[in-house]
């Protein structure tokens, strides 16, 4: 295997060699390419890989570099994005069949802006069908395998983009997040993964699941990395009027400073209840760590997060399916039956069940401005339990089988309603040495704290050192 | 009656006096409450009158200006508010019988702001059922009737509204407008009435209609007067977070300037559609003074303007239902055939319907981009029609009977649904002497922008300055 001549599987690591041009990036980019050639056909990260057009831009990257012409620390560093996002010349499948001869001739803005930013796109990682699942056992696909144990998920919807990393096949990508997709499965690989804030990132050319729920977000080895990738693809576009025009702060410069001070919040109630005992105690572990770097950890109360999962559900079932509707009609032998089925749920719901839970959104962020009086973030397990095996409907829970999609979800959804960032950080392995994550969320565009107080609990941790045992 | 002895009926025809101490607001309180005990029985503009209350607020005003103290330009004013906003320690009926013993101990955000402009608040207006109509024909509380026709509708929902100040029943007033609850009674009753741009004023206490459509604005006799009472309550209001943090100009300081070189669009379609010639005849007048002030009036189009109002029903449906739902189960009686027959439509709708019409929004939203790349503003007629008869299900538009509601509401509900400012100005009377009006259509937030441009028409026109036989 190519592992051993990789000089850094991160961000910050090849940017560091190749500004310096220790390592050119045609090289790096046939490197990954040849591991993908090597360990993907078992994983199945990759729904298309674009050899070609990644070796151009890599020579591209190379050239302008040699020429004193540097972007930034992702020139010329290979990435990927899930093939939710449009690539022009490429197919974007969205895991789907539906759609896989969909060849769009522009691209997302968020593929625009890492083209901009000098990134080596090696290709499109698979995904949930149409980002509507948390097992990324894709039907259509096949599924995608955890590389810290093949027998199990790697979760989902964006487990390709998180196993892509994971296994060395590009040093960072983009995933998307509407309930969980870019947190579930970073936690369950070992990676940071970004929720950002719903409008901090386009999503123009990004096929919608829910429109109010949906997030762009990056996910990699170290919260710089993440930094890194945030900065080139936040900000304003007049083509997602959706985005917003927040200011984008110099995220990877903010990373210093530490986190003396911070308040910490510990919900009392929803968060912690049902999480496996392996994952609350790496959790309570990680906010050990969170004060011992002075932060002030305090219990906080909201009863009403239980409110927000059912809520949730009803916006994303009513608006998948209103996007679906024309091809659940025309197409639907196309669909698998987990989320043709999931669909069909949403075309009968009733439009006053939607417009209170919208209602009810609003009540609950209004409520989390008391809780954001006290503190300044919260954490939380990412998800209760660590990776799933393939094909499995449940997962065990402290010896209780918990149905998966509903566990997993658990503490990930209600984010996404809030329209929070939250940031999942590894904290740790099971005794089975899968990866288990905790998460910190933030005041809406506050993704700089959060970047900054995962930055400083990887100082001081090395959870995120370890390389799956395929690497 | 008492109408001789009132030295003004506007808004800055009062203020001129009560600052110069040429009259007090108790005496001027005092007449409006004569002229209410003698009109009234017979206009039914008034669920509410707080006489005692208003006899105070006068007396404040009048001690406060007395020593010096002048707040503005509504000091001292007498004013009313529709009955679907919270006023503390008065009921808030909503012109329904199922709150007709509800008393907030709250102002409503508006009320509230009126108060600290030093106005006297006569009372509470009646309104269509829960605002869910144009007819202001209310079952519970009696038809409120036009001062120019008694038996001719006033228009609503905010009709009451409307009569009271076209009867001389205060000088200004507020009303809400979803779907041309402000406009189209403004225009049946031959006064200025401003529909704002979604968000520009606070929702807080005022009973909801449809979340995503609803806006508080002013009717008055004159776009001065309508500058003076915006200025008092636009604005960001924590306790409405759909309220915009946009800064609120001096309205009534930007008047001056004129029009000239301002783009005026001419809808080519839709909107000029269906129309009474009547009132085609009255609104191309008025356009005429639009270009004879220095205005550049060019055609444009908005072919989609039709999907509008099928999407617009879909969210207004939807959200009343959603917001009623619990009253419908346990009190249907309790509503008024034409209200309880629209929100059982409602309640089945299915949820990919509401969230197709709020992609189309969007989309809409989007498209009007275009045009204002084109132009400043866009005028209209308000209504196609003048006001119906009392009790008639249909009106005629150019001899043939039109539906009263769907009639009614064509040239307003399009703006609602795009969120636009539009402001609805007298231009004629038919030859019956029923008051004709057009609207002037702008950008989001600019208010000041439509001020202008009807303060200039009305310095130009003399419509605004005829008054009811009744009066």
């Amino acid at each position: 295997m190519a592992t051993a001549t990789l000089p850094s599987d991160t961000i910050a690591g090849l940017a560091a060699l190749i500004r310096r041009r220790q390592v050119s990036p045609v090289e790096i980019t046939r490197m990954v390419l040849d591991r993908i050639a090597a360990v993907d056909r078992r994983l199945n990260s990759f729904i298309t890989v674009c050899a070609d057009e990644a070796i151009q831009a890599a020579r591209a990257a190379a050239s302008e570099i040699a020429r004193g012409r540097y972007r930034g620390p992702l020139h010329g560093v290979p990435v990927s994005v899930k093939d939710l996002m449009a690539m022009r010349g490429h197919r974007l499948t969205g895991g789907s069949k539906i759609l896989a001869d969909h060849v769009p001739d522009f691209d997302a803005t968020v593929v625009a802006r890492l083209r901009e930013a000098g990134t080596v796109i090696v290709g499109k990682t698979n995904l949930h069908e149409f980002a509507y699942g948390v097992t990324n056992n894709n039907v259509h696909y096949g599924p995608v395998r955890n590389p810290w144990d093949t027998s199990r998920i790697p979760g989902g919807s964006s487990g390709g983009s998180a196993v892509a990393v994971a296994a060395g096949l590009g040093a960072g990508t983009l995933g998307s997040d509407t309930g969980g997709s870019v947190r579930i499965p970073a936690a369950l690989c070992g990676l940071v993964g970004l929720k950002v804030t719903y409008g901090r990132v386009s999503r123009h050319g990004v096929l919608p699941l829910s429109w109010s729920l949906d997030t762009v977000g990056p996910l990699a080895w170290t919260a710089e990395d993440a930094a890194i990738l945030l900065r080139a693809i936040a900000g304003a576009d007049p083509r997602d009027p959706s985005s917003s025009d927040a200011p984008v702060p110099d995220y990877q410069g903010g990373l210093r400073g530490g986190i003396r001070g911070l308040r910490v919040g510990r919900p009392r109630q929803y968060m912690f209840d049902l999480v496996d005992s392996e994952v609350a105690a790496a959790v309570e572990e990680a906010i050990g760590v969170l004060r011992s770097l002075g932060a002030e950890v305090e219990e906080v109360s909201t009863p009403w997060l239980d409110d927000a999962i059912s809520a949730a559900a009803a916006i994303v079932h009513a608006e998948a399916a209103a996007y679906h509707l024309a091809w659940l009609r025309t197409r639907p032998q196309d669909y698998g039956d987990e989320v043709r089925e999931r669909l069909l749920v949403g075309t009968s719901l009733p439009a006053v069940a939607y417009v209170q839970a919208q209602r009810t959104r609003s009540l609950l962020i209004a409520q989390m401005e008391v809780v954001w009086r006290a503190v300044d973030v919260l954490v939380a397990p990412t998800t209760p339990a660590p990776a799933a095996r393939i094909g499995d409907a449940t997962v065990p829970v402290n010896g209780r089988e918990m149905d998966v999609r509903t566990t997993f979800i658990r503490c990930t959804y209600p984010v996404n309603f809030l329209g929070l960032p939250s940031i999942s950080v590894p904290c740790g392995f099971t005794r089975a040495g899968l990866p288990v994550a905790f998460q910190i969320i933030g005041r809406p565009f506050a993704e700089d704290v959060l970047l900054r107080a995962a930055h400083a609990y990887q100082q001081q941790t090395d959870w995120h050192v370890r390389r799956p045992p395929l690497a």
